[in-house]
């Protein structure tokens, strides 16, 4: 049996065999997803094989590579598309046991792929005064590995842009599957190469990520009776330049009384919120702001009591995809998009349209150095049919959407996979044995790599050449 | 005689008359304009007053209410402008003595007006690794207060916007000119009453900053064969929210062939060059993509001999109107303008209209979230009726013109006086004797304060009103 003679060759590797908890350990976020949880809901591995040491990734992948086993690496699983979903079955390889921090300088950290993000910001903050620029809102489960392999920004893309910018990662690390695993430091443009590829064409085992300067960020939390006028303020402050913001999040109502439980005493009828992560030098300019578009203060951290401190989450807790995890948590037929809209009036015209059908959640970003409504608004799931038919309206509108109810990179279209990618795929996994399934352009070798739509991770060149 | 009685008032405040000193002290950099220059040339002071302490200050300030003796707050005199030119003649009052620093934070410094941008940094860099967020190019010379009073923005605009925003000056204190001089201390958005304002509405002796984190800055020179292709490349790695940039600069040819004197070895004949200041985490990227869009490194501090490092200035000092002033020296007919091109097309067509008779110098800068080329073209000078016509072109062409060829706040367009400026004035200068001749709306109480043109400092109705 291929499985057993994989696990004669892992030595005292620690493997898990038990059918619950390896179906348990297969699971990511997918479920945010009715669309994939349909699809993906019997999905499972038959082990899971946790290594300790980078030397134990090879001889995972070298057994993996001799007995054509599939590998779907995998960190806290915390991403939302199915990435850490093992299709093919076979092996999920928990990369969580490799945690060290490997050197921490002023400007970057180098770090092994399991490591936490918080963990890592814990032990950055007092050594350098730094912290990474931007985390998912899962920051205090997230690995930095996953992070690299299935995220694109967060909580501080408002200040640093996404993973997908050039210098967002300085390095990546990784083995190749192979007879022989190889290591291979990516840096540079070859970082593209890996980072949002689920894991398909090589294990990450370290990277390099650049750290900001540390700050005692201020949690505000503020409301607006209209939704657009929370929208032009959010949208006045992430463009001055001035204001060191780490997060803006407008949210509709009546998604703060719904489902930000804990917040919801905050919160009067009817109003519309803005969650901001501002450092403590900001916080009297936008409280100006504030003022000039007629919002007011509902919460802010540097203000509460001990109590409250404890008892509230952190206001990252209630932004990005924590948003549609608390709605789902209340409500269980909400899902949720990704969407970008170019402007104001874009938002205006598909609340107008779509009203409480879509609750509304922007989160204000840098992209490509333009302010930008990216969206995440939540979606009160019909069906199929309809969610299909609420893209196409935006799509009608000019507005970009990144399709979370997919589980391959490209269709998805957080990924662009290019004839660079591929042919990498092909030095560093010629098996194909890693998350199989996932990347169309390997399993289909008539794939158009130019399909014309939008891409979030759309490569160098592309960017360069828009620019 | 007035001064007389003026001076009997001062006690042993130090008090400078020799005519030819007098002058000398009297005097700015608006000489960088033939127009000024011509208009201005015959104006001086007739004392200098040199106060050592804040109450010397109002020692000053009340004698000259007393014996109505105009005063013109000063700096280092490094403004372009005119700011500091007293055209009513009386007394020039130099604030450089006033120098101390008060209060050094991890995010932020307090400190009186007379300290030079560059001693101040100094003292925050080993105390908390902090640094102004910006500087204009005459940072070894310029004093805060200088800056506060006279400047807009300038090295590191290009992260962190320019003074105009709120947040980027978050306390001044200023003293009054009035029977009894008071200290009143101006924060959140009545600092923009006194900032940009020549110091006709107060005398500023005490601001506190921003620090942004303090960085080893690399000095990167690149040349192109093609200034359009310089231009994209600025743009592109400006847009990049994931490089921490500081300064990126166009110079169209023969810019840094003629007049960057230390640097010319450097450059091949024809080459147009883009000077960047980038962090240590940064250089890899921008060299990136400077391959990608045809360009060639001709310099770079990291890699630069003990010689060269002595032999040539900091970047930044062939930056900003610093380009102008290396021009200048080898050229006395040039002169400059300040503008904003929307878009690199615009750019393109005024470099093709204009042509060698208009030298591009570009400042990459983020204004109200915006990447922006913020010119400060060179002047092939011939009379002021062709400056005119060039102003006209880019008019014409939708390129808003800072006109750097006049004396007052309102005609150069780069401050909009509104009501609460002036009624600002009637409290802290009632007899009008701080600068007289540069408010506009002082001396002409018909004048428009709602003009249509283009202003820099517009106030922050105007940008919460437009964002």
């Amino acid at each position: 049996m291929t499985i057993a003679a994989f696990r004669a060759d892992l030595g005292d590797i620690p493997v898990e065999d038990h059918p619950r908890i390896v179906q348990q350990r297969s699971r990511d976020h997918y479920w945010y997803s009715p669309v994939l949880k349909a699809k993906l809901d019997h999905v499972t591995a038959e082990v899971v094989v946790s290594p300790r040491t980078q030397e134990e990734v090879k001889t995972v992948l070298a057994a993996a590579y001799r007995h054509k086993v599939a590998v779907t690496p995998r960190g806290a699983g915390t991403g939302n598309y199915g990435q850490a979903l093992p299709l093919a079955g076979g092996a999920m390889l928990n990369l969580m046991n490799l945690d060290r921090v490997i050197d921490i300088k002023p400007d970057r950290v180098r770090a092994e792929a399991g490591i936490v993000l918080e963990k890592l910001d814990q032990q950055t903050r007092p050594a350098v005064g730094g912290e990474l620029r931007f985390h998912p809102s899962t920051y205090r489960m997230a690995s930095l590995g996953g992070f690299i392999a299935g995220g694109s920004g967060g909580v501080g893309s408002i200040r640093w842009g996404g993973l997908r910018n050039l210098g967002s990662i300085l390095s990546v690390k990784i083995i190749t599957c192979e007879e022989s695993p190889r290591e291979m430091e990516l840096t540079g443009e070859d970082v593209l190469k890996v980072a949002h590829a689920y894991g398909t064409n090589g294990v990450i085992v370290e990277a390099e990520m650049p750290l900001a300067p540390a700050c005692d960020w201020v949690d505000i939390m503020v409301g607006f009776d209209d939704f657009l006028a929370a929208c032009r303020f959010s949208e006045a402050i992430t463009a001055q330049d001035s204001l060191l913001l780490k997060e803006v999040a407008p949210c509709a109502a009546p998604i703060g009384q719904d489902y930000f439980n804990r917040h919801k005493p905050y919160i009067r009828d009817g109003q519309s919120v803005v969650l901001i992560m501002a450092a403590p030098v900001a916080v009297e300019p936008v409280l100006i702001h504030l003022a000039y578009h007629g919002g007011e203060v509902l919460y802010r951290s540097d203000k509460a009591s001990e109590e409250e401190l404890r008892r509230l989450p952190p206001i990252y807790e209630l932004a990005w995809n924590h948003t549609t995890l608390r709605a789902l948590k209340v409500d269980p037929s909400i899902t949720y998009l990704q969407t970008r809209y170019p402007t104001l009036k874009h938002v205006e015209k598909i609340v107008s349209i779509l009203g409480d059908e879509l609750p509304m959640h922007i989160e204000m970003t840098r992209q490509d150095g333009a302010v930008t409504f990216a969206g995440l608004p939540l979606v009160r799931y019909t069906s199929e049919a309809r969610l299909e038919e609420i893209i196409a309206i935006h799509e009608d509108n000019g507005c970009a959407v990144f399709n979370p109810h997919r589980y391959t990179l490209e269709e998805g279209g957080m990924k662009r996979t290019d004839a660079a990618q591929l042919a990498f795929k092909r030095q560093a996994d010629p098996a194909g044995m890693l998350n199989p399934g996932k990347m169309i352009a390997w399993d289909d070798p008539g794939f158009d790599l130019n399909s014309g739509r939008a891409w979030l991770f759309q490569g160098l060149a592309a960017t360069a050449g828009a620019a």
